[in-house]
């Protein structure tokens, strides 16, 4: 599915209206349409006429901007960027062509159109040049004449069928962006125009996404959040009480459905967006969008306000799940070139800055941003980066969110140790499949440092709006290799993805929250489990991050616990970035000819390029590599049963869609087995000095003493006279129950989930 | 071999003192003691015991760094910081301990103290704190009474044994460091002390470089210089006529060796050295060190004036060797991390500045390092910035160096076009072999632009002092495949590299210079030949960056052209980076087994991914390929006798010392034939917006009208109305001269060595 970018700038109405024009007070005075349950109340508020502009816009707000020209440099730049860039297209005859093609030259024209009608609307309200209002109409009438010819779009989405774009999103999409402009230059239009246009192309688009997509309107969805952002916004400016309520309570206008709806059952209560950070960027945009549309007409609903400000919750979750250069965790389908720096992110930012009480953490953001909206809130912004020009740095921290509405569809974890460059992140999912952009990585690890990825997720195999990559499309090994449990750092039991890649088994289903602890700097640590994901077998990951002060930097302890009463072939794969130094393994490297490790699941996609195994008893596996400036060495408790496949992707790639990168992966045979590993970076390298230091790991050996039904107990040596043993409960992640577990003639009792002892 | 960093912070004797003290005037008042041919004349002169400080420093310029303290901020905290590190070693007593390892804790403490010893005699200087004069002097007592004790070092270099370290070289390393801490602190001695240092240090490590190495002392390359400039040193700390003239003018003190004979043969006239920028970064370490002390001692030798400012011209050859981020271009042996920024081009570039007219234009160079060195140079480097904090540009432009004493040993050609991160960079190589760290790589073609490389060589598989790494020395691939032909983006015959990868056949033969003009900014042309590499082949290439008004970026063509009486497989690569969009090729992907594509010379460390031919008479191939934020696509002259392959980097690498880099490989069968390339770049890719234009090329087709023995005709075609007709004379490189070349029904006629025709 290509998503098309709505133009970067977009307005937003006034903030000094706190009671929108030409809302009616709400029948019986009850000021909150919505239940505790969230279901509708049966009163509710009828739409006068509305003034004009009501959406985005506001009379107060278009005053407000005109007040503070010139006093808010980034959003005066946004301004005169978006001048200059109308003004080459001012005198242009509207081109609106006859739809044709998905990605090509109508669609994408459609697009500039709904971008510059959207723009130009915004500058006519500013500036008061009637030139802009006349590109408006003029864009309108050919709308008008064109919109009510279509039939089914010539090259529309097999399923879901649209009519001037080749699916109804980007419809959607299109219907946000005119509907803001028919609002601005609203007081131009005679009656019999407006009659017009309301008749030829609003109303009959409402009913196309409402009705004839009614299905798709009434999900919970980010497709189902720009539907009812479009329908409820064409409702508002037309005055059309019954369309705004199916926008606000769904097609029922019973609650079952609707904005308020998809704000409590695509979040998690504490703001986790239910795909993972890649989609949320894309979701938040309507959600912020339209409620900024909703505050402006309806006050009354409160909808900053919602369900514990959960607009608020989701744009600091988002921003929190990116690593220190602003690069979204790749949980899911995702791409790595995004970040927080893009423009589907700047309009929501902003919003936030303006709506939650002008944080200025927020600002640094933007400073990384460079760039405010074009809308009330970007000048708010800008208007507070002028009087804070230095803000403090965003509050990037160890956090936990939880997923599902209630909070008790799994988690994720987020450990963070250090600050700017040099923070070190780990990242432990262990959320619900994340609907159809979900991958099969059930307690999957992520980590980094040095702003660079060192265990990775390889995201999404696509290359999105390239057109010779399948149209920018999700590629055939986007589902062959990357959704695959294989191309995740977690364990594969018997060379099978998790719910065996089948959607319907994965969609209800999620990890389970076990323990999240980071108040110790010296000792943070969380643990998930999953019983879901492999019937028969019970996995639990605890991950700690643990700093000392002989060590230069934090280690990371993996403790990846499975459980099963039957023998299985469990894989622990390790995706590092960067280059081979040297291991402890007994290596045959594949030299002259070189196979797949497997032939389904994604290990078809995985050169085999060495394997081995431990050589000796009594040792731990130790691998070290370097990425960028640093050493990382993994060393892992096992024995000569202990197997090792060093891969690389990019087998069974006909057209090369993969990157090729490396993998080093441990196997196992066992009913009941430990995997216990110590990432630790040290030392560094820096090429342009010729110069290196600490190459060589400081820890030297990790060992499972022990692992009951009460508790794991792991042991870590190193040099610099480092032994800890970490104590891991199994059962209750109660902070006040006791755990005791013999190991040998040791016998280890703590309170709690878990602890450190370092000696 | 292990090149030891010397101390980042080096000496610099004051250039406010234009006659240096204890220099007694030559003999006979001859002002230059060598004729023109560089040997020595027989009058020599006599040196008088100096006033010291008398190397790097002199009285005046200790004057001079003392007055202007706290005027020259990037100075001042050179200086803060060498003091803080100092002052943490201070009080330890001396650790100089038996040598035993060559690239272990007693290389790496002699090391260190060389560079403690150096920077705590500047500060002396500087400070007059005489806890720095106790510093150095209780070391120098240790060595005093080690240094006779030694014999042949434990770990030495088999061919080169050193005492002290594992090879001379680093003794040479060390010689220059400690005989300024030793001049530094030479008034606080008494002559006791100094005859038992220079008895039992300076002059048995003079013997033992000048004499025992005395064959590798005598020779030209980059160690002798070490070698001359660390004898000289010792020479003139302790006043020793004799060994100053040996390394001046060698051990037969004639001009045949020494330091002024290496000035003459290592450079070529315009600068280039030998060796490549690489090495050039190391070489002239102790060019501008020695020099200096030279004219701190003997000015009338005008040191920095000879061979025509040949100190000069090799420091701005070395910075025109650098990308737009100041990276090396990886010619023969090189580290691809290795650049501008590095410590020991520093020093250099600070003494260009100070002793060749305070070129602003370096100033910039000065700004991306962030640092000066700790001397003279250094502040004076630092109070031209603070006068002129907003610098020009370092001067990056077109331009073409001969290689060889005389400049008759082929070149090297940079064509350059844009500003800033918008430079594209062509580089073509047709210089000799440059010495032991040569590749076979005649013709090669290097391509940068976005400030990334687009067109790559390899440069070295080392990983630089990385213990792991086979003691960070080169590794056994860098001979198996960095050195090969196949390596590099030059034509390979029969699958065997150029000299047949024969170190004695290559070193004494070289490409030749065609033509270069670059004063046309929409068409630029260099071209070289070889007739050297493959006996019974004549190479022609010729490279030429196009601009159009119709196109955003410059295009490169390449024109390479292959003469032999016999049939010859030629091999044409492209070693792109980033990811393979699309190509018009029959392709056959090796989905499920790999292998190298040959057995030797190269070939057997490149997996074969894909392979393939043309499909049609009458197209050209065409291969596009992503590489950061732009496509690039080859469009090349082709019939469906060409083969292609798709290879990758990491066969037969059994410790994962190759890093997996791609290649598109061009086969023709043939006795004459002409590969004819444009290379363009086109469109954008903004991951972060999701968005991406001009994903396909404008060139549609590259043909080859016409060879012959007198010139070669290729037409360009494209959208936009390109049309382009390519005219290269193989004769006469002479401007005047008139060509006149039949393709089929139509003769093209010109006059110099190349033309563009644009219809």
């Amino acid at each position: 599915m290509i998503h098309k970018q709505i133009g970067l700038a977009l307005a937003l109405a006034s903030l000094f209206s706190p009671l929108a024009m030409g809302v009616l007070p709400l029948r019986g005075n009850n000021t909150n349409p919505v239940s505790a349950d969230g279901s509708a109340s049966l009163a509710q508020p009828a739409l006068a006429p509305a003034k004009h502009p009501c959406l985005m816009l506001t009379p107060d707000g278009v005053d407000s901007i005109r007040t503070n020209l010139g006093k808010a440099p980034l959003f005066d730049a946004a301004l005169a960027d978006t001048k200059a860039s109308l003004e080459k297209v001012l005198n242009d005859p509207p081109d609106v062509p006859v739809p044709k093609d998905a990605s090509g030259p109508t669609q994408q024209r459609h697009a500039r159109n709904e971008s510059e009608m959207r723009n130009a609307g915004f500058l006519y309200q500013v500036t008061g040049d009637s030139r802009y209002a006349a590109f408006v109409k003029s864009r309108l009438e050919s709308y008008a004449a064109l919109y009510p010819t279509l039939g089914v779009h010539p090259a529309s989405k097999e399923n879901s069928p649209g009519r001037l774009f080749w699916q109804p999103l980007n419809e959607a999409n299109w219907l946000v962006d005119v509907s803001q402009a028919y609002d601005c230059i609203y007081n131009t239009l005679t009656p019999e125009e407006r009659s017009r246009f309301e008749t030829n192309i609003f109303r009959p688009m409402v009913q196309f996404i409402s009705e004839v997509h009614g299905k798709e309107f009434n999900i919970m969805h980010n497709h189902a959040t720009w539907f009812v952002s479009a329908v409820g916004m064409a409702g508002y400016v037309m005055g059309d009480e019954t369309i705004v309520k199916k926008a606000l309570y769904g097609s029922k206008m019973d609650g079952s459905a609707g904005f308020f709806r998809q704000m409590e059952e695509l979040f998690s209560p504490d703001g986790y967006y239910c795909e993972g950070p890649y989609y949320a960027r894309y979701a938040l945009m309507p959600f912020f969008i339209f409620a900024e549309v909703i505050q402006n007409n309806q006050p009354e609903l409160k909808v900053f306000e919602r369900h514990d400000q959960i607009l608020k919750k989701s744009l600091f979750a988002l921003l929190q799940q990116t690593d220190s250069d602003g690069n979204f965790f790749p949980l899911n389908d995702s791409m790595k070139e995004m970040n927080f720096r893009s423009g589907s992110v700047i309009f929501p930012l902003n919003e936030a800055y303006a709506r939650y009480g002008h944080d200025p953490s927020l600002l640094s953001v933007v400073l990384s941003e460079g760039r405010v909206s074009l809308d009330l809130a970007g000048q708010i912004v800008a208007l507070g980066l002028t009087a804070t020009p230095n803000p403090p740095p965003f509050p990037y921290a160890s956090v936990e969110y939880s997923d599902g509405p209630d909070g008790s569809g799994g988690g994720l974890g987020i450990l963070r140790s250090g600050l700017g460059k040099y923070l070190s992140v780990a990242v432990l999912k262990y959320t619900s499949l994340g609907m159809g952009h979900g991958h099969y990585d059930k307690l999957a690890l992520e980590y980094y440092d040095q702003g660079r990825e060192i265990l990775t997720d390889y995201g999404s195999v696509r290359f999105v709006n390239v057109e010779q990559k399948y149209g920018g499309r999700y590629l055939p090994e986007n589902n062959s290799y990357a959704k695959q449990t294989i191309a995740h750092n977690t364990v594969v039991v018997d060379e099978s993805s998790h719910y065996r890649g089948n959607y319907n088994a994965a969609k209800a289903l999620h990890s389970d929250r076990g323990f999240f602890y980071a108040k110790d700097p010296d000792f943070q640590v969380m643990s998930a489990t999953d019983t879901t994901a492999v019937p028969g077998v019970a996995m639990r990951r605890t991950v700690a991050m643990v700093r000392d002060k002989v060590l230069d930097h934090p280690v990371l302890l993996d403790v990846f616990l499975l459980s099963s009463e039957k023998e299985h072939l469990y894989d622990y794969p390790f995706h590092f970035m960067g280059q081979f130094m040297e291991s402890n393994l007994q290596l045959t490297p594949h030299l002259g000819e070189q196979h797949p490790l497997g032939e389904v699941n994604g290990y078809q996609h995985l050169w085999v390029e060495s394997e081995g195994a431990m050589k000796e008893h009594g040792e731990s596996l130790s691998f070290t590599w370097l990425d960028g400036n640093r050493y990382y060495t993994i060393t892992s408790a096992a024995d000569p049963s202990t197997r090792v496949a060093f891969t690389r992707t990019g087998a069974n790639d006909p057209n090369f869609n993969l990157r090729h990168e490396p993998a080093m992966i441990m196997r196992q045979k066992a009913t009941n087995h430990v995997f216990a590993s110590a990432i630790e970076p040290h030392g560094s390298f820096d090429g342009s000095k010729e110069s290196t230091s600490g190459s060589s790991p400081v820890i030297r050996s990790v060992t499972v003493l022990a692992s009951t039904k009460e508790g794991t107990v792991v042991r870590v040596i190193g040099e610099r006279k480092i032994q800890w043993t970490v104590l891991i409960a199994n059962d209750s992640p109660d902070p006040a129950t006791k755990h005791s577990v013999k190991a040998g003639e040791e016998t280890f009792s703590w309170d709690g989930p878990a602890k450190i002892i370092k000696k």
